[in-house]
């Protein structure tokens, strides 16, 4: 029906993913590229989504208890280098502002690449008494990370992105937070985004730089590559001792914080088109989209059409809803709603009107259902949960129908050399393992699961009793 | 009635306003300074209220059809001089990038001072067809200027804004459009913040690097001093020519775009505290308080107040409310929440129950109304409004009161001399006698305001015949 003519083609999916993930980024008019190498423009199409993004994922934080604050954009090289394994592990991928208000700077500022340095040098000054604690803060801002290789969304040098960062008085409540907001992620990713996860630990190899522990989502896209979707860590004591954030105990004994940092980005965007795009585009489940509904007349410029679209249109208006009233043909129109991932088209014509009845289209099925004039608002009501769901299932059955298991090495090896997906399988937990099998099968550990199964009783690398399972795949 | 003890004293507004505001920024625990100079923390009770602002101020903006988007935060030298007032204006305050992941760039990168370069750039692949026009974008974002002297909120090194950036197909639209964002600016801080402001033009010496025309809105502090609150510029085709914005008009020609755009920063914060602050802390307008109720029971361990107080906030669940059920005093309560701005408190102790009964507190007046429990919703469903409004009318009374008018430089002189506060006074026209002016009185025109009206013959600097009313003033 559509006319795909009109609307720029996009490459196939299923003939190369990759392009047709940068196709369905710039002719859904998601983002521009930049100036610069890595640095992109998120256009309005692109930024509605984060914006609707940011008001669930911001609505759940705050039940949570969490407050939003701002830190500083830079960095003295001096307080980034007070905590030794995060600087190594970002040193190489900042960059440096050297020269301010026309004068060389005495001391190098670094573009912030994550905030845990300043938070913790507010926090020492902030916090003094048990009472004063938790502290549960989280900032909106951008960060940058000189990435070598870029893609819109998924590594970019600029991204958007929240960063958490709570202080406690407890090793058990900063354990309790981190498992909540690694929670609060997936069911974000489950419930808003129809995504389904797969929780778990990162390995020591794959932890941030500088936490006890790292928590991870890994979600699975639509071509069975992996992509990291949430993290949240646990800091032990590191940082505290490191920046000297202690407080007076009601012990009265000055004790050094709890803490932890959570981070979710614009790369989630990335992750909505890899598990729900086709191959006319963009598929965005109700809860996200920023337009649910668009409505659109069929030969408009006869008497009558144009008035009865926008009927529909203010019946509809307890949904987001837009009609598209250009002289373009339907059929470009239809293209222009599928591509840009509108769950629901209603098409109004002449004869429909004469009928009392309109035309509904699902954008994840293509389903089409006529529907009397008189019960359209009820069948949106229920059609839009309905299609939440049913995208969560499709991707949950696609996660699971991809998700294999081998005991042994060979098993392994023919999984990875004949499918794309998530492979369970033991490791001893020697790190040596897991490079050797990057090395050998190009895949990496994506998490250490919650829920274990013992799939075998040898690492598939050394062949030596083993008692984790673990998730491996390729990553983006 | 507060325990001043208990909370941290600030200076009276009165002895030394500069200090009285810096003590509010602190104890009211909007900000803390950072490790670098003019970078702040803004705390959660000063991020809550830019969050209110943003609210407001982008729901304005989407009325009028503008759409958000993300333009990155860095810029190359070599875009940034295609514009020579723009760069000429920003080259002495900007940061610049010069390393990027270890290595050394080859062309330094300036991070935003605004982003004009920017969205030219992107505009000029973006738009082909007067079909495309107009664009009407903004972003909210941070930006960083080296200045020298600091102040929190009113000129750090970085701060948070919005930056609208349109284009149009005539010059009549782009006009509009710099015109009606003013007015939304004006409504925006006369509604919501219950700040009044004077709209106009700035001077030629006034106006914004690059821009054919500024307009302002001038604000008037406690203190008598003027703080520019908003701007909006006209650019004509001055980018569209350097940066090659063209469009295909109606007509088949090629022509070059025109051009706005328009800013708002946490500096309102500022102006909120000055303007409306007393000698207890901030004052807030209820429109904007992230916490409208504070709900403070008194002898709260006697059996059923915490009860009844909980019964009180669930009965104000409408409005943004919050309980004070701290082990302080009720003092401290009171001082704190007096101090935090909270437009209205709610008492209630052993007596008032067993009178059905509870006590308001006005923050803005320090009134206090005896009220029947069972008419509570209803009153503060009347006071917030009411309260919005006198703190309106207060503000206004306040900037009339401290509006002058002088006919001839005697008068000028004297007033200047004798009080703080806006001049009206003649002008020639002519930069000269401005800067003349500056150097005598240290004053600087606010702005050519919109309403005119000839309170002399002649300019009050040169003694030439004078036709321009302006606005005079110290400023921030």
């Amino acid at each position: 029906m559509a006319d795909k003519k009109l609307v720029a083609e996009i490459t196939s999916r299923d003939e190369d993913f990759t392009q047709w993930y940068t196709d369905v980024c710039i002719k859904a008019e998601l983002i521009a590229y930049s100036y610069i190498k890595g640095f992109m423009v998120i256009k309005p199409a692109g930024y509605a989504i984060w914006e609707a993004i940011q008001q669930h994922l911001d609505a759940r934080f705050k039940a949570t208890g969490v407050q939003n604050v701002y830190m500083p954009m830079l960095i003295p090289e001096s307080l980034l280098r007070k905590e030794g394994e995060l600087v190594n592990g970002f040193a190489p991928e900042v960059a440096w502002v050297t020269e301010g208000g026309s004068e060389k700077l005495t001391e190098r500022l670094c573009v912030r690449p994550t905030s845990e340095t300043l938070f913790s040098d507010f926090y020492k000054d902030d916090v003094h008494s048990y009472r004063d604690l938790p502290k549960l803060y989280n900032q909106w801002c951008s960060v940058v990370r000189w990435e070598k290789e870029t893609r819109p969304f998924l590594r970019s040098r600029e991204f958007l992105w929240q960063e958490g960062h709570t202080i406690h008085a407890t090793k058990e409540e900063a354990e309790d937070r981190t498992q909540m907001m690694l929670d609060v992620y997936a069911d974000f990713l489950a419930e808003d985004m129809a995504i389904p996860t797969i929780k778990g630990r990162k390995t020591d190899k794959e932890k941030f730089a500088g936490a006890e522990a790292t928590y991870t989502i890994e979600a699975l896209m639509h071509d069975g590559r992996a992509l990291q979707s949430g993290t949240s860590h646990f800091f032990g004591q590191k940082f505290a001792e490191a920046y000297d954030i202690t407080f007076t105990d009601k012990d009265n004994k000055l004790k050094y914080v709890w803490q932890t940092s959570w981070g979710m980005t614009t790369r989630v965007i990335g992750a909505m088109i890899m598990v729900h795009g086709d191959n006319s585009g963009l598929v965005i489940p109700p809860k996200i989209a920023p337009v649910q509904v668009m409505v659109i007349p069929i030969q408009q410029r006869k008497e009558g059409v144009l008035e009865k679209a926008r009927e529909l249109k203010e019946m509809l208006r307890e949904f987001r809803v837009q009609i598209d009233e250009t002289d373009k043909s339907p059929g470009f129109k239809f293209a222009e709603q599928e591509m840009r991932g509108i769950p629901l088209r209603v098409e109004i014509g002449p004869r429909d009107i004469e009928n009392g009845v309109c035309m509904i289209a699902r954008r994840d099925t293509g389903e089409k259902i006529q529907c009397a004039i008189s019960e359209l608002t009820q069948t949106v009501r229920e059609l839009l949960p309905r299609i939440q769901t049913e995208m969560y299932e499709r991707a949950k059955a696609h996660l699971e129908e991809h998700t294999y298991t081998a005991a042994t090495t060979e098993e392994f090896e023919k999984t990875f050399a004949e499918k794309t997906g998530f492979v369970r399988a033991m490791w001893c937990g020697d790190r040596a393992c897991e490079e050797k099998i990057k090395e050998l099968y190009g895949v990496t550990s994506r998490c250490i699961p919650y829920e274990q199964e013992k799939v075998g009783e040898t690492c598939i690398c050394c062949g030596k009793p083993a008692t984790k399972m673990v998730y491996w795949g390729k990553a983006y």
